[in-house]
């Protein structure tokens, strides 16, 4: 079998590739692969899903995909290939994948895209205080005394402190290299080397807590991350300072949070909480000091179609006899989202 | 005279000279010229000012620096060179400087730096609504959906339209070469050539303004270019664009605006007004796609230190008899603000 005669399907919720797959986004896989059919494999287990399955070289997967385990493997004899078009892997490819040397990518680093954008974003509004300033001014409906309210305001020689160099804490750190701010890290994982090459500096999840205007949390959910920013760290944030969460709700003592925003020397950007809709009593919503916006930080809108155009990438790529870019290994696993 | 023995004082209101050159930032003048005074000029033509003002072969000026005139340059025989910390030089540097040669410099690149961060940061959350979906979210205290309110939410394979390529207008399409947005730009003193160098597409004001997801103007003020976004143009955008204005109020059909954004369809984030202070009670202020900002984008707070340092800067260039980085023609001041 030649290369160029993989057979491709795609296993997802029809709702998943209406919104991913736009028409035209498909046409390379048909030009380049053989697609098996234009419709996806909802479930892989009834007659028209296996039908697909057994014949797919190549699965692109999306959210809500059912889980990949030894029956549906059974069921996928030329299977090789899992691209997913989307970030996490956990909740679709069970260990027999990885177990019968299934390749598995993901469309994570495409998905830390918007991510990082958003948060460059709130980073610059918050060194200036816009939204506070915007709010004033639309309250109060006169001239705001923006630079007695906020003497130290403004995106110069202040330090942005990144919690984790992942995929979305670097392209944090890649957009920030065209802004005069001093950029560091906190990170288990980085070596000082690393982090020198990154152009940032390594400091310990203390000192750079302590010592940055805004705090911004890029590090994975997992068990040995919960309540990572805990009293005591929000305790030491500075004054003024800004802190940002577009990772997860249970990295943060979030009750320590609100008692520090409500000190009234904290800003906090929250794109993610526990849970993740706060009750419509927390006082998180009320707070002039608080930004909620309800996990839009990641891919939405068109930027799904960021994700489809990686995953396809990815299947050219196998078309051409090429490794794929964004290979997932099972003990990565372990330290990412 | 040994270029490294020029003499160099700064004339500015003492208020500018305590916000703008914190104590440590004329250190570098003291190590390289001769620094005739930590005190500012404030009065030209005071018995102090007059003092300083006869010895000076630099000025560095700031914000409510007095006119240099031809009085102020008959008390000033060794004067060569005037290095603004600050953008416009309109407000205090008279024909007599032109005409006699003095060399004048700006820190107009530096001041462009913030406004660009600004408007780029407003061009991500506007291309993926995302004050409107926080407002949503604070003032419901429910679950929002964000995709089917704005299905075409996202910062991919959206257009960013750019008026006027100026400072501002070049390093925001610097600081979007990061982000995977089509920047074109409409800007009548810019060649196909120049467009194609700066990586962006060169569109007519109407295509322009008819084709962008973000519209966002950076064109001077000048006579030429009042009322340059009239009721026509504002009338041609796209249904649910945004609009973005860091230039200045005069530029825009204020009331067409409004109309439009009254519709419905058009979201406005307005940095600058007519006046800079809308009456309170503007319906500009309450309506929910319009977001106001007090005149913030340009420096302010620490970054008035960036405009300081610039000129100091250009003060060391002079004392290595190096010609300055941001020397102003008398000719560019009818094109540029």
């Amino acid at each position: 079998m030649s290369t160029n005669s993989l057979n491709v399907a795609l296993a997802m919720p029809a709702s998943t590739a209406r919104t991913v797959f736009p028409p035209t986004s498909l046409d390379p896989l048909e030009r380049s692969l053989n697609l098996l059919s234009h419709d996806p494999i909802e479930d892989f287990h009834s007659p028209e899903g296996r039908a697909v399955l057994v014949e797919a070289d190549v699965l692109i997967t999306g959210w809500g995909c059912p889980m990949i385990d030894d029956a549906v493997l059974d069921a996928a004899p030329r299977l090789r290939y899992v691209l997913h078009a989307a970030g996490t892997v956990k909740h679709h490819i069970g260990d027999a994948c990885w177990e019968r040397g299934i390749q598995i990518s993901s469309a994570a680093d495409a998905n830390a895209i918007p991510v990082a954008e958003y948060t460059v974003a709130m980073i610059v509004l918050a060194n200036k205080k816009v939204l506070q300033i915007a709010q004033a001014l639309h309250s109060t409906r006169t001239a705001v005394p923006a630079e007695q309210l906020f003497p130290d305001m403004g995106n110069y020689r202040k330090r942005v402190g990144i919690i984790g160099a992942s995929k979305i804490g670097r392209h944090v750190i890649r957009l920030l290299a065209g802004y005069e701010l001093e950029v560091v890290v906190a990170d288990p994982y980085l070596s000082a080397s690393e982090a020198s090459a990154l152009g940032v500096g390594l400091l310990s999840l203390d000192e750079l807590v302590a010592s940055s205007d805004v705090v911004s949390l890029h590090a994975p959910s997992l068990p040995s991350t919960k309540n990572l920013i805990d009293a005591g760290l929000i305790e030491r944030m500075r004054p003024g300072a800004t802190f940002i969460n577009t990772s997860r709700g249970e990295l943060v003592d979030q009750e320590a949070l609100l008692a520090r925003v409500e000190k009234g020397d904290l800003y906090a950007i929250l794109d993610v909480t526990t849970p993740w809709v706060l009750p419509a009593e927390s006082r998180f919503y009320s707070h002039p000091n608080v930004l909620l916006t309800p996990h839009v930080a990641g891919s939405l809108g068109t930027e799904l179609e960021r994700m489809a155009a990686s995953a396809v990438q990815e299947a050219l790529r196998l078309s051409r006899g090429v490794p794929l870019a964004y290979q997932l290994k099972a003990e990565d696993l372990a330290i990412t989202a």
